[in-house]
């Protein structure tokens, strides 16, 4: 946050000088390519590697998950769940998050406990409630038994060929191709007027009146541009619940979960949450990160009263999801990928039953 | 069993016949079209509503699984391990099978329990191990909601829209296109004798010589002609083990499963078995219907001793394991399906918790 303050001050005195004349300039069309780390340039062999192991349930310990398990790609990048479900059943707890567009944030997770897609990757493999992975060399073992990977790694990392880091680079790779330009949206800011509704129209403005833009801005909805205002690894967090007591809160047990705190151990940490972006938000209920509120229009009234103390009317409701809606990007055709076998004998021996 | 003696006959005669000679005609190159059942014809729109089913986890009471979770078409269209794992982390009792080909058995599951795809579908949805649906109701109600799917209901089936049987039909259809052609033996079949290696050719007529052709022949090396010796829902089922108290039989537990018996409760169908496809099998280990046997080679020793009580040479072994990995087939590219959104609500609200 404290590194945001400044850009967050500008974005707000700006927001509000704009908001009854133009769009904001805030608000940016997704760009067709998010930053990519110097670390880990993309490469057309490395994307199609990234895009197998994606699919690939042999990154489980019990070979029964891959990344697009919970992180599901025909849908919303996320598991449609209030929880996930990892290896042996065992329930997360906190919601999936979306990998559509998530290349354009700084951090990962609810918390922001990860700096950069690749360490996202390398922790739930390891998370013993995500992928189970015991750690990394078993994983590394397992891949290099594996002939075709074996080859496409040399072809992809050189002589280093299969390690745990250029697993995670791989994944990484393939999931900052997962972006969903054109929505109507994108369409709207671009000057096309026609192409959201007179009622999202009013919904976007009421967007603003109601300050969600005030942290859901800029190119994913997100908060401040990364690169400029947010190098990789700084997150732009929120309180949530801002207000407390609200009926929601307990409700919806919103206040259960101590949020970054739980990573960060700073007392200021404390039920603050990284913004999530709204891109394709309408197709990702439940919401929060506890995924305790099943609609989207609930959610809309539970922000504008926890997070601003607003009592939205219906008709408000109504026109900020028309809005949310109009944040449904164009999906890239993903062809599944051909796992390359581990010929003759299983690559789970000891997992499996 | 007892509607194919009379072919089974034919087949050993023919195959010892011609063995020495040619390739006997038991062996036929994979159709590139399965039988299409009168009661449910192919059409695209069909096929692309039952990749789309295919794909989504919302066919499953926890919104975890879809029939890919454990036929997984970016691999051998099972999962690659022992047993499988359903909703809430439970084990399933017998090793998941192929869904490659599967249009060309005439029953499904290792007991022969289903008779069509369209029922193996449906078993599998409201298995409480498997997809868990607690009935076809439920799951109709959920997939209504979607308004992307109503449509396609009606593209696909007309008035009737949206019931479980149309589920279970799409499925199929969609299933019915799962065909890998263009495996080494395929070509060998049609006459080019230098698409498998001499290795493999002498693998193949040890694979006669020792009999597994007995069973393992047609188009889909799993028995008698579909169509013609035997009709839809009528079976191939062997014993296994044929010559009890091996070895093997205690260290894989092979004969702890009553087989068919379990579903027909008649006498003489105790640890009868589908006699399952061999195309594809380098690529689906581990192997029987308990999955307890890890490697191609061991499987082949374990056939040889508990079917015809033959001890194989380590030479012999690689032969055959060389000839059944020219039984892999292309497969064809499948292209992620978009699952339709339920907009701004979760699909398995009071399940995901």
């Amino acid at each position: 946050m404290k590194l945001t303050q400044f850009a967050l001050g500008l974005v707000l005195s700006v927001v509000s000088m704009f908001a009854q004349a133009a769009i904001p300039w805030t608000f940016q069309p997704l760009p067709d390519q998010p930053p990519i780390p110097e670390g880990n340039p993309q490469s057309e062999a490395k994307i199609g590697l990234g895009r197998q192991l994606f699919f690939d349930p042999r990154l489980s310990v019990t070979g029964t998950h891959s990344c697009n398990s919970c992180h599901n790609l025909a849908a919303g990048g996320e598991d449609g769940r209030a929880l996930p479900v990892g290896v042996y059943g065992r329930k997360g707890r906190r919601s999936t998050l979306t990998l559509w567009n998530a290349a354009y944030h700084t951090v990962y997770n609810w918390d922001g406990s990860a700096g950069t897609l690749e360490e996202q990757a390398e922790r739930h493999i390891l998370d013993p409630k995500v992928m189970g992975m015991p750690d990394g060399a078993q994983l590394v073992a397992r891949i290099a038994a594996i002939p075709g990977y074996r080859t496409q790694f040399e072809e992809s990392f050189g002589e280093t060929g299969v390690t745990f880091t250029n697993i995670a680079k791989a994944i990484a790779s393939f999931e900052r191709t997962l972006v969903t330009t054109g929505s109507a949206f994108d369409d709207f800011l671009r000057g096309d007027k026609q192409a959201i509704s007179t009622q999202a129209q009013r919904g976007f403005e009421e967007f603003i009146e109601q300050r969600c833009a005030s942290c859901h801005f800029w190119v994913n909805l997100a908060g401040p541009q990364p690169g400029l205002a947010l190098q990789q690894g700084q997150g732009f967090y929120e309180l949530f619940p801002n207000h407390p007591g609200t009926d929601y809160e307990e409700r919806y047990g919103l206040a259960d979960d101590i949020g970054r705190y739980d990573h960060s151990q700073i007392e200021s940490d404390r039920r603050m949450w990284r913004v999530p972006s709204l891109r394709n938000v309408a197709i990702t209920a439940p919401y929060f990160h506890n995924g305790a509120v099943k609609t989207l229009n609930e959610a809309v009234r539970v922000m504008a009263k926890t997070q601003v103390r607003h009592e939205l009317s219906e008709a408000q409701v109504a026109d900020i999801v028309a809005f949310l809606r109009t944040l449904t990007g164009e999906f890239p055709k993903i062809e599944l990928p051909r796992l390359p076998a581990t010929p003759g004998r299983t690559a789970v021996a000891g997992h499996d039953d």
